[in-house]
């Protein structure tokens, strides 16, 4: 059965290109039950491939011809072929997490054909320490990055004894799961898709771009009296992108930052940007590419009942745009910690007087930046008024299992685009805060530095705090 | 340093889109040499990423721009990143052939970017029986299969104790390197480059396509007194292709296709087309997709020194094409072997009363049909006269090594196009004949089912030989 594509997904359909594949990714890792044989990983790969009925939203693909009017819409993969979707691979040896990276990046790096269903999923042996991981990949026009890990989360269990879980495509009869599903496919990123998708749809529909979102996205970043309108220097992150990636990721025990948060008087979140950004200023030092102004991120944050009344009446959670000056200019983590916690709670003010409109299309604009990124240049906004994105992404505070199989970590890769060649996505997890950075290859030489500096960040504020 | 790229290669560039990859495969596996560590493989792979200097043909990339005047030139990557192009992976648990050619299907799938050099090597660990492989991927704009395998042949030795040998993708000093290298890039399979580019410079240049040689070959196949007109019968192979891959590769002992020859009166050559004839009859069956009329094959062969006279003047050696028919509709073995030896016996007497310009048109279209078929379309041929290309290319007689590591096989992975999903390609090497089967993963359902085929062929072509 064809069915129509709404603008959205359509948008993202379009917008990509081969230096801009529009898919996120995850890479989750799992411990082994007990008593797991040397065959576990093929039989889990194998429970994962035969699957006994799919869900819909992994079966559809999009297509476009003369007998559809030009238009783009879902049709049902009628040769349907699982093997090519789901996948078994392995690590080189010695089997170190640097050799999962390098798989993830490789394979984050390719495009999903048309052709297919816009997913695909590798399960992947040879870890040195055991354990067995999963990289996913799925097509922004399907699920973001948030709806993803739910999806995945409605096929975990927190009991180590349940058997019989099926995989996160396989069709599952259960209320829970198909609300579940519902929700994967109609929630971008918390902001319900609806009120996104009329948003959005205003410049995605067949006249062309833009329209009254434009405008207003375009009035909310030039009101010169909110802290919204920042000036965001340009860096090497703010450059055309090439097709290829690097993907790197790590941990850090969430008491820790909690830690830090209760001396210096800041929230965990406020710990996370001052991580991230103590380490992209050594990275930037190390290369000389340190700009005197301060960067400034876009971080998407939740909203409270009265600032999301578009969206409480869609029943879906509500998420607002704030940028956040980084405070890269300062050398002191104590004196940069302080800062962004001013400027996050500026910028959280500053939302709290927005309408809902401009608080939908800041939301957007965090959420579609591919899309919407190009519309304010076409507006005279030469520069997008950020340098990069970090998302702080809450997920499941307790251990959770896929047939016995111990969740241990789950990291996210996103998006990169044209002139934001860096995103950091972070997860919270079973006491851990997982950080997940995703980067053009070649404009963001080395990403993996940026892990060796997060490190260091950490126990800076942790001596700075008193700690 | 910015350089003109060459009417031909441009056409396999801009001939390119993504169902349609324009890259040629190789298939290695080597023993590893007594002695040889636990980090053997690591080792190897080092070496091979540590190159000193690298070969010039490796380092440029197509790039295409308002500078450039909208032509395509190519330009030497001057971030040139080893690491993406030289890659350690491995196969997952149990590690048999299987698994080995499922990444090979999979790695050559996916479309080699413009942005950088367009070529990939894979070191692969993993094979249970302790082998090492190695897949690479070239741009059919850099090389053709002939001219990647003498590339491999240049970095080799007879000698299983010298070492200090570069990768194939190392620049070397000596003469034969520089010798082997200059043929790679001058040679499109045996057809003296230059005349082949002169004859497709007609067709490829800025005015558009069709041309002289066009006409020539036109006037060829439509010639009814010659046995190159032949009807091939429309086939599941003949469609439209998707992007994804399948290859299936094999090897037998040449001595038992030596001996099938002798008892019957025919050529190795011939038998070759009759095990691809018997395991497509039989494929075909299955799928009760067998047409009544036999399928054809182009098959490139050697020319003599008559022949030659336009390639001999160019110093390489020269290449006719021979429509062959496989008399798929014969269900005997013998008398299959039979009609494909007259076929390929008239084949040659046609090519023998052809033109140089005639037999240069023909190879042209052998060797390059992803560009010259549409032209044919063009000229009113709806289909190409032939159903497959099933090419034998002679490789090396005695057993070679690789810094002390024996070359155990060489499998060669081809370019399937629109309208003939299906590739088989010969090598022989130190004693065996190697088939690479390279299908569209969709067009051609369950590839490999061919390689048990082949084998069944091989045993009833041997009864029917009284062997």
């Amino acid at each position: 059965m064809v069915s129509p594509i709404d603008p959205t997904s359509s948008a993202f359909l379009l917008a990509e290109n081969r230096n801009m594949p529009m898919h996120v990714g995850g890479l989750q890792l799992f411990k082994k039950p007990e008593g797991a044989g040397r065959d576990y990983v093929r039989q889990m790969y194998e429970e994962m491939r035969d699957v006994e009925e799919m869900a819909p939203l992994f079966l559809k693909h999009p297509h476009r011809s003369v007998k559809t009017g030009g238009q783009l819409v879902w049709q049902p993969d009628l040769e349907f072929d699982i093997e090519h979707h789901v996948r078994h691979s392995a690590l080189p040896k010695p089997g170190r997490v640097r050799e999962l990276l390098d798989l993830c990046s490789r394979l984050h790096s390719t495009r999903l054909a048309w052709e297919r269903p816009l997913w695909e999923a590798h399960l992947i042996e040879g870890l040195r320490d055991g354990r067995v991981a999963m990289y996913t990949k799925t097509h922004h026009a399907l699920v973001d990055g948030i709806s993803a890990m739910r999806l995945l989360a409605s096929v975990l269990s927190t009991d180590p004894d349940k058997r019989g879980m099926p995989a996160p495509w396989g069709a599952q009869p259960n209320a829970r799961r198909s609300r579940e599903l519902d929700k994967a496919e109609a929630s971008l990123a918390g902001v319900p898709i609806s009120a996104l998708r009329s948003a959005m749809g205003i410049t995605a529909d067949a006249a062309g771009m833009p329209g009254a979102l434009v405008k207003t996205i375009t009035k909310g970043l030039r009101n010169e009296t909110s802290s919204l309108s920042l000036h965001a220097p340009r860096t090497m992150f703010n450059q055309s992108i090439t097709g290829s990636r690097r993907f790197a990721a790590q941990d850090w025990p969430i008491e820790r930052l909690r830690a830090i948060g209760k001396a210096t008087g800041t929230t965990i979140n406020d710990v996370v940007m001052a991580m991230c950004s103590g380490a992209i200023r050594q990275y930037l030092l190390e290369l000389d590419a340190l700009p005197d102004a301060p960067l400034v991120a876009m971080v998407p944050v939740g909203l409270n009942a009265k600032q999301s009344q578009v969206a409480s009446s869609e029943g879906g959670n509500a998420v607002g745009a704030v940028m956040v000056q980084l405070a890269t200019d300062l050398d002191d983590p104590a004196r940069r910690l302080s800062a962004i916690h001013r400027s996050m709670k500026d910028g959280k003010e500053a939302l709290s007087s927005m309408t809902p409109m401009q608080i939908l299309a800041m939301s957007a604009i965090g959420q579609a930046p591919a899309i919407l990124t190009p519309l304010l240049r076409m507006q005279g906004i030469v520069r997008p008024p950020y340098n990069l994105i970090i998302s702080n992404v809450p997920g499941p505070r307790s251990t959770h299992y896929w047939n016995g199989a111990q969740l241990m970590g789950t990291y996210p890769l996103s998006i990169p685009i044209n002139g934001m060649a860096l995103n950091i996505t972070c997860t919270s997890y079973d006491g851990n805060m997982a950080f997940g950075l995703t980067g053009c290859r070649r404009t963001v030489p080395h990403l993996q530095r940026l892990l060796t500096h997060l490190d260091t960040e950490v126990t800076a504020l942790e001596k700075a705090a008193g700690i």
